[in-house]
């Protein structure tokens, strides 16, 4: 079975000037994908996810910068730079937790003013050499997350996951998921379990189907079955991603990871998050400083069903992420390596 | 604004040959009744949750059980038993959970055992007069939960509820529901925030609807954003029902109840069972004597869905319920009174 991390799921077309984009929201039941011709197309496939995963969003927003500079063909170099803040700025506003999108536009325009391009069609050659690098940047930090994290994985193990931190959320392979795959690759023989993740149900539509289709053994749970789980001793090992981590390890991921740390906090599972050093934000003191992003009510009463699933004019709590503190964290896998962290139950 | 208590969803049709149910599967959208005219039909409206709700499954079940016999008109006292005992059955095999059912199907063999009946007309009779009783003192358990649980309400507080345990699950009321619906007619002003309950959204389709019906302040949620309200400060008191209380009172009550109380036990929220007296069975030692019923895979992956939400071929956990331990739960109202648990964290 080929794993699905074999299939690039974002990339320029070969004419350079758009990006080809997976559209996530139609999976698992289409694989179609959509052309991007400038920021603002890529900022709105941002906003309604068809390309979701802190680090995936990075590398689609370097992507976006560079076509729409192509696009745009500014006649001088002031007029490049005005057209850069532009696009930049549509970028950057399309989603405001993840930190790996500001983290991405900030570094290119950082390298951009200290080269020493002297023409806009350098300067455009330069965008994408910096949006192909990011991109290789991602899926090297990603094996690297899953080489260092596979060894936590022990024959006959259950893995809990939440959300898709899989290759579907980076450039390959993922952050939560590589190890899972490397273990996988050695031959280890294990279970998956995945949250479905409401409201987008990111892990019943993306989690399961990357697995699935590379030939791991998954089971799919809704979000409030993984402590039912746990107490039946299903589960050995939490691995999640992250879209912000704060200076002392508070942790920003998908709404529901809160639920899952307390619970494997509760019965002594070690939990783990995953992700590239791009994601921790020195900037950000602790978990109180991480804007939440919050969305429309529609998501948890219409999207998806057949019908609407609440009362017209209920109110409706959406955030899409928590904040994890880092006392319930195990430990952070990185590129870098494993961090433990200050959970002293495990 | 009418309370939706007033409205009586399970009652016998005036020629007292057929069961009128409320077809909960069709809320928020459609309020339609439907006809129920024998043992079989029951069990079918009680195993796809068209009538749920530990106590009013019991209800259900004798009003059922009384209707079969009078529609089988058994010619003689040992035609009777027989007729009896086959709807028995049929009954208490729709779902195997609730205490409830098997405990009113036995109530009504044993008093029936035990009276004076001589005849199969008084027989029937004496069936009709006993699945109303069950019903009336479930009013009068619900109102007196209701009573005991309203001073635990306080103005300003934040109260959270998982799946439905309203007046949508009992003869009037509701159990957890009941504290909430008898603090409002006394005027108090609080928030109630509804888990939506996955994978049948009782929540978002009865709960959210019944209390918004009967002005009440309620604010839908996925199970999974319960924990982030609770790390907010936003929930002083979690109410739940519950489906079965074993003798040391550890609680099966819907998938996701486990959830809750291990996130309000961390964050030192006062937790309590909300049920008759009729949910506690003695006969249960602990919660690992209570049979959890599995159901259907495609409850998570394609029911209410425009189009299935999960690959083909997935496998899937799906229990209807998980068993919280005694000491998670602070306390346990029932129409006798407040009896407090062994959760010493509060």
């Amino acid at each position: 079975m080929t794993p699905y991390y074999d299939i690039d799921i974002c990339h320029f077309t070969a004419d350079m000037r758009h990006v080809e984009l997976l559209d996530q929201t139609l999976l698992p039941t289409e694989e179609r994908y959509i052309r991007v011709s400038n920021a603002e197309e890529m900022a709105e496939s941002i906003s309604k996810l068809q390309v979701r995963g802190a680090p995936l969003i990075g590398i689609a927003a370097a992507m976006g910068l560079a076509i729409d500079l192509r696009q745009s063909a500014p006649q001088n170099i002031d007029d490049f730079w005005t057209c850069f803040t532009h696009a930049r700025k549509i970028l950057a506003d399309s989603r405001p937790t993840a930190v790996n999108l500001v983290w991405a536009l900030s570094r290119i325009e950082q390298n951009l003013r200290a080269s020493k391009c002297s023409s806009v069609a350098e300067m455009i050659e330069a965008l994408f050499a910096e949006a192909n690098l990011i991109k290789a940047e991602d899926v090297e930090s990603c094996g690297k997350i899953g080489t260092y994290g596979k060894d936590l994985i022990k024959d006959g193990m259950g893995v809990l996951t939440h959300c898709n931190a899989g290759h579907l959320a980076t450039g390959r392979y993922g952050t939560a998921l590589s190890p899972i795959y490397f273990a996988h690759k050695e031959g280890k023989q294990f279970h998956v379990y995945a949250d479905e993740t409401r409201p987008l149900l990111q892990g019943a539509r993306l989690t399961a189907f990357e697995l699935q289709r590379s030939g791991i053994d998954v089971m799919l749970l809704c979000d409030n079955m993984a402590a039912s789980l746990m107490a039946q001793g299903k589960i050995q090992l939490v691995l999640v991603g992250c879209d912000r981590v704060a200076a002392n390890g508070d942790t920003a991921n998908k709404i529901g990871t809160l639920s899952v740390a307390l619970a494997a906090h509760h019965y002594g599972i070690p939990f783990y998050v995953c992700g590239p050093m791009s994601t921790f934000d020195r900037h950000c003191l602790t978990g109180e400083d991480i804007i939440i992003e919050q969305r429309a009510p529609s998501e948890v009463t219409e999207m998806w069903y057949a019908s609407r699933m609440a009362p017209q004019g209920c109110k409706v709590y959406n955030p899409a992420f928590d904040v994890t503190p880092h006392n319930l964290i195990t430990g952070y896998i990185t590129e870098k390596g494993i961090r433990y962290g200050n959970d002293k139950t495990k």
